[in-house]
């Protein structure tokens, strides 16, 4: 497809990404056509994830200064990367450049650290939906919210979805149509247990007990972190 | 969760993997609970992946000889896998002594490859289905297919489907609401076109003319791998 314009896409890679946040929509991305595809951090060591393999970043913040589209991924190392101050600043230096400022789950936390959606409509992982106010977004409950040039997914798999969206946005959806078969994007998921509206209690129950296990005082955690960075919560 | 067994996952990783066949099910299954994943290859170099960005091995072949989960994730590098005797040799034996002999996408074709689908039915890539018979199988049009301890899935995507009736054979349907709560999969693909039943006539043609460009004549090409491996097509 030679006649397409060039895209280039910069992930934050960090320790203890929810990897699928990231390699979901770079999938996806990386059927734009003629597009570029970069996983950034602060070195190119191997950068360990929650699912028990690493990923390799491909550029250091450094070698990277714009890109057409920035993409923050979440997980349970966000909550790291809201308190680094380089990482911070590289956020907010991309997202300033970028044509596109997007993020699936918990990484819109970060784009949220780096004052990029302040003043703007959000979704992220709805057990962190109410955090995204403690920095001057307004929460949306949708699994994927534009507003101007912020787009924002809600937890791990809406990656796939969002990008689909963001494939429509920059070549048409005809293109999109063409990668969502593709990836034969045709989803048929066992159980109908994917949002907590839909989820018995029995399984909200066991999620929180899990959550609150691994990362006790996380909300109390980020509003403080909000505070620290200048944010009136 | 001290209690549950462990299990492990070994996923081949090969150059021009399709990397969400992978990331998508290792992401799914690192919440079965104390589990263990790999991704194995020949080194322990980077792995170029369709996506813009390498994977890293964890093991080699001759790190592991066994695993609870054998997974094969598919892309067009699986023509040169199934053509790669040291490749089929490990994928063989794995899948022999493996409890779960599974795949995503075209990676049921290296499975195919190595024997391990003769008298078994089977899913693949919707464009790839009928592939599957050139190595005894029997080609079935579902998005996951279960005979005996085969569990294969279709296209890219339907990794997550799969992973998800993974977990809940392994423990149990409540984990498995759980682990589709914590990924919030609630899909809400933004188009109907990720199934050829559903596509339009124009992205069906704009998939294949991209197809049998990027791999022309890749059915006869398999079809004279399994005749050299014995496979009587």
């Amino acid at each position: 497809m030679p006649e397409l314009s060039p895209i280039s896409v910069a992930f934050l890679v960090f320790p203890n990404v929810t990897q699928l946040d990231l390699t979901g929509p770079a999938q996806i991305l990386s059927r734009l056509g003629n597009t570029s595809i970069d996983l950034v951090w602060k070195t190119r060591d191997p950068v360990p994830t929650d699912s028990g393999f690493p990923l390799l970043p491909t550029k250091t913040f450094d070698e990277v200064s714009q890109a057409d589209i920035l993409c923050v991924p979440g997980g349970f190392g966000t909550v790291d990367v809201m308190q680094d101050d380089e990482a911070i600043g590289w956020v907010r230096s991309m997202g300033t450049g970028a044509d596109w400022v997007t993020s699936v789950c918990t990484g819109a936390l970060v784009l949220g650290a780096a004052g990029l959606l302040k003043g703007y409509e959000a979704t992220t992982h709805w057990a962190s939906h109410e955090q995204l106010a403690f920095f001057g977004a307004t929460p949306v409950k949708r699994r994927i919210v534009l507003d101007r040039n912020r787009l924002t997914g809600g937890g791990v798999t809406s990656g796939i979805d969002f990008a689909l969206a963001l494939v429509a946005r920059i070549r048409g959806e005809a293109h999109a149509k063409f990668v969502q078969l593709s990836v034969e994007y045709d989803p048929h998921p066992p159980f109908d247990s994917g949002a907590p509206e839909k989820a018995d209690a029995e399984t909200l129950e066991r999620y929180w007990a899990l959550v609150n296990k691994a990362a006790p005082g996380r909300v109390e955690t980020v509003r403080a972190i909000a505070r620290r960075r200048g944010f009136d919560t």
